[in-house]
């Protein structure tokens, strides 16, 4: 960690705070970052459930007659048409489909399924109680505090954000490209980033459904990952995609296309309109929840007619935007609401469900930390199992930060030791009476046999978090959390060793990229 | 807002980060700040329950064995003498109560009840699902931007403080003393503070357990300000007094004292075990729990004897310590169990329940905000109705902060925003079929008439965050939370105007606190 140069402008910063040695506040943590282990933890804690029965069955009604009534735009004909096949109503781009063939088809989705990535070990299972953290996806823009600027993506920061991605064991999977690599062509971006996360990281991935080209590309990168048959890779989830609806009402062509592509392939299915409540939904929470439902619930049927089975996820993207400036808000009460709202939807449905941890502050400062806890409560008390964009997030997605992601590393393990029932335990030896009688009213409970046999797993042990007091935290540099989080993204950057990966594989992969970069890779005419 | 002179150290920060114009940064919440307004909000969400109903049946077992079996000191004569004479088995200073005397004494404190302050439109209702919250209380020391460091309190820190207690609608009920104003001499501290929180703000007050003259004066000076004979002042709760047991198993003399004293004047009681696991309570949260149920029920008790019926409501500040460096840790996983399971606990004995708002950092950074927020979400999800030290605290309550407070206060407005039901309507105009028909897949919401009627109250208008993308926020500054905050709290102590008072009541008030002062004030030997 001293070997760790501090930024010119953290140098700044600690300078002129204190004067002092920043680089000691990164001691406590020893050499290396303490966290726990890898492991999915199971929510056990009863939703959060906002409406009443009767307003969960007004919920389905609203969003089944948008079905009924008004309609979904598919715009991709192949997609239409095998809705008008399968039994909907299809004028030009309008689908409408019956509230019964919906329960019909939604019902033979599966409620709980896993991906199975490269590393088996690393497998995750979506639905029941348990829940998955990924890292930011999609940002085109960077923010570090030695930049100290919003610079646009490269390699080496996604890079660097795949090698965090893959460290902190509180992230479960890997989804889209914690940054946009801007610097490498788009026809083959998909290709070096799939190169990189399949090197860097064994955890489960993501393809964009951006074209026929990347998401085919990206099935074959991570089968020859897993060194598997055609048949292996479709005999179980391996990966998934994500598909955003354009709301309002509206699925459009490559997103459909990379659907139906996953889905004949049994790969797991994740879609979640983006619903900003005021802008392309209604400023009514209600509203808005009906409309995304209707919109992921038409995409589910299509999957399921194409592979009756097929795991899908129904996600919520639901915010609001300031009504003063039209800009999105993310983590507000609103937000956290209509999390939950879809929670209990999700579970009318017996679909999984997806969410966020989302906020719309600029910087790795206060705002950041509260709107990102409060995406991130709603996450947890709505039920949801896989939440996206879990840590490094910040204005309102257009920006990936290390320092944030560090940060949000630090909540997330405390939110997944805060899900383990040993801290409710019970026991005797847990209700510790006789500890109680044997330390009485003049003792002190440090020295005692039933402390010192527990001290060292008693309690979590955060590694950004500083629980010195005022003077020792200031005679360390009193340094603030976001640069304390820089010099811990520093150190794991500079101790990064990948996941083991079998030579002949990496050869493997590599040979792909090359040969389809030499076919000129995907067209970027979408 | 533009005249405020920005503070040297925020200066060098904001030109460190920008050389903008910070000023800009606050314009947006307009000349004053926009907030909700004032009201009591009711937490309808199911609480989290950890503990199964087995699990809190081994809980109460585990407290009754304390009381019974193992004994709470009574270090206060009178105290142990009333227990004794009431049928408790008494040793010298250790007092054992049977759990069938227990649980019938404890019935007879009221589930819900109110505390009226001298201006009864801020009347409180303590108990069911309603949640009041209250400013930091008791830090010796104080912090702001400006200053730069860590100083002791005093008296003007305490009044602006104060101000932001009386200023934000948020905050319920102003706790103990928001900074102990050290410059004050201990002897008639407790007079010149009063003077200024009866005169500074009209909201629920408390008094400090600390000696029979202080308790006499706060009641007195309470009495006087409400404009009450003593009649009408022992005829409902009009204030309350907080006491900590000296965990482990002990009551001292002067909060033992404070506590009788406003019971047989049918004040509010509020007892707050500090149990810090590892420390002053078992290492493990059930034992930490069951040994503040304990210490807590057994203060109960005495009150219920001494006034039957007087309101009581049970406390929780139990925590974990750091094992590496016995420092606390507040707001931890460990924390927001052991806080739900006491209100599981609270439930059960049916009395209403106090938690807090705190953390271990040192400034209010992302850490602050995170350990904060765990802390107070702990709190709504355990069905807490006293939510102490809710705003301004920082280095585990060693610190009171003006930026912290205009933070939480954010926070908290949020929070209380979250609990209105208005979000989750399900009515017909807030499902808004026929605007979502209206709109159609090719339009947008923000013209429609639906979000016109609704778009200046449909979301929570945060005053702190600032949701502009970062080069708007860049141009205006690229100030980070804490530099936003603290040109707020300025600005608020600017503009601030106190609330009504008689002249004839501050006279009286006014010449009470120069007799008391004349006859010197309370003993500091205590």
């Amino acid at each position: 960690m001293t070997q760790t140069p501090a930024s010119p402008p953290a140098r700044k910063e600690r300078k002129r705070r204190s004067g002092g040695r920043a680089g000691n506040a990164e001691r406590r943590g020893g050499a290396a970052i303490e966290q726990m282990p890898w492991r999915q933890i199971v929510n056990r804690d009863r939703p959060t459930e906002p409406m009443p029965p009767e307003g969960v069955e007004r919920m389905h009604n609203a969003a089944m007659h948008i079905l009924e009534e008004i309609g979904i735009e598919f715009l991709n004909e192949e997609a239409a048409d095998i809705l008008r096949k399968a039994g909907c109503t299809v004028n030009g781009e309008n689908v409408r489909m019956g509230r019964e063939m919906v329960m019909e088809y939604v019902a033979k989705a599966p409620k709980q399924f896993t991906i199975t990535p490269r590393n088996p070990d690393r497998e995750i299972t979506i639905g029941g109680g348990h829940i998955a953290f990924g890292n930011v996806s999609s940002p085109p823009n960077y923010w570090d505090l030695e930049i100290g600027k919003k610079v646009s993506g490269t390699r080496e920061q996604c890079q660097n954000l795949l090698k965090l991605t893959q460290y902190f064991n509180c992230i479960h999977f890997a989804g889209g490209y914690p940054v946009e690599p801007v610097d490498v062509h788009a026809s083959v971006r998909h290709l070096d980033v799939l190169y990189d996360k399949l090197t860097l990281t064994d955890k489960a991935m993501h393809a964009y459904s951006l074209g026929a080209e990347r998401v085919d590309d990206v099935m074959e990168m991570v089968r020859i990952a897993g060194g598997l048959s055609h048949e292996e890779f479709e005999a179980t989830p391996r990966m998934y995609t994500n598909i955003n609806s354009t709301s309002p009402l509206k699925h459009d062509h490559p997103m459909m296309d990379g659907w139906m592509r996953l889905a004949r392939r049994g790969q797991a299915l994740v879609v979640t309109p983006f619903t900003l409540a005021g802008a392309m939904a209604p400023v009514t929470m209600a509203g808005a929840v009906a409309q995304s439902l209707a919109e992921g619930l038409a995409a589910i049927v299509l999957a399921q007619i194409i592979r009756p089975g097929v795991p899908c996820v129904i996600g919520t993207f639901t915010s609001n935007v300031d009504m003063k400036s039209g800009a999105p808000a993310f983590g507000t009460p609103e937000y956290m609401r209509a999390t939950q709202m879809t929670g209990q939807m999700a579970r009318y449905y017996g679909l999984p469900m997806r969410s966020s941890g989302v906020c719309a502050a600029n910087v790795p400062d206060g705002q950041a930390m509260w709107e990102t806890e409060h995406s991130l409560w709603a996450s947890i008390q709505s039920g949801t199992n896989m939440v996206y964009h879990a840590a490094g997030w910040l204005e309102g997605g257009l920006i990936a930060s290390p320092e944030k992601f560090v940060m949000d590393c630090e909540v997330l393990g405390q939110m997944q030791r805060y899900m383990d029932p040993e801290i409710w335990d019970t026991s005797d030896t847990s209700l510790a009476l006789d500890t109680i009688e044997e330390v009485g009213p003049y003792g002190h409970f440090f020295g005692c046999q039933h402390t010192q046999d527990r001290y060292t797993t008693a309690f979590h042990q955060p590694f950004v978090s500083d629980w010195k007091n005022y003077e020792a935290w200031e005679a360390a540099g009193g340094v603030w959390t976001a640069e304390r989080a820089h010099h811990i993204y520093k150190r794991i950057i500079a101790e990064y060793e990948p996941p083991a990966m079998d030579d002949a594989i990496r050869e493997e992969l590599a040979s792909f990229v090359e040969r389809r970069k030499r076919e000129g890779g995907a067209p970027t005419d979408f």
